[in-house]
């Protein structure tokens, strides 16, 4: 069966939305410029509260995209980075946060006209 | 001053936000296809509600990504299409939902382990 995001009940219409949530593109974004520890990470994301920083990262791991890397020293250390799943994914969504950096301009032309 | 998305008060947010919104993406790639009618944009995106659909369209509308016509017949025929603005950033969504459909398999099994 071909996978169709039109369709609500296609498994790929989840994943689009996980990724496209309020903080995923930003989190897959910053952890394809480099590894995070999550305190780092919350630091690169303006405005991302702890609890919705946790929840977007434990959505990204579970569909294969961020992984997760625990150092046992004391306290714990825990690293984010993506998996190769996600920087493909991740690549699509850099082109797109670039296109509206560059044509922000453009943009605020069309909402005051 | 260089747009930042990273930056919760740049206005680059908002339209990240926007464009990546539940129902924008979905919206943005149907009418990237062909132009349509509220009521068979409505009956293309599976799950969207009449409310969620009519919300969505306005925001794009506002950011200049859609263009709304209104053919004064009676009752009068709304159709909605990309805008050239809309039709840029929604090549960049048209590959991230492209390769979504595509990874399914790979991202099942990795949701799976």
């Amino acid at each position: 069966m071909r996978a169709d995001v039109f369709d609500s009940a296609c498994p790929s219409r989840t994943v689009l939305e996980h990724v496209t949530g309020k903080w995923a593109v930003l989190v897959l974004v910053a952890l394809n410029r480099e590894e995070h520890r999550f305190s780092a990470l919350r630091r690169a994301i303006g405005g991302v509260s702890e609890k919705m920083l946790a929840q977007t990262l434990r959505t990204l791991e579970a569909d294969g995209f961020v992984q997760r890397e625990v150092v046992p020293t004391t306290p714990p250390q825990v690293t984010y980075r993506l998996t190769p799943l996600g920087r493909d994914i991740t690549a699509h969504l850099t082109g797109l946060m670039t296109w509206i950096q560059d044509s922000l301009p453009v943009i605020m032309a069309a909402r005051a006209s």
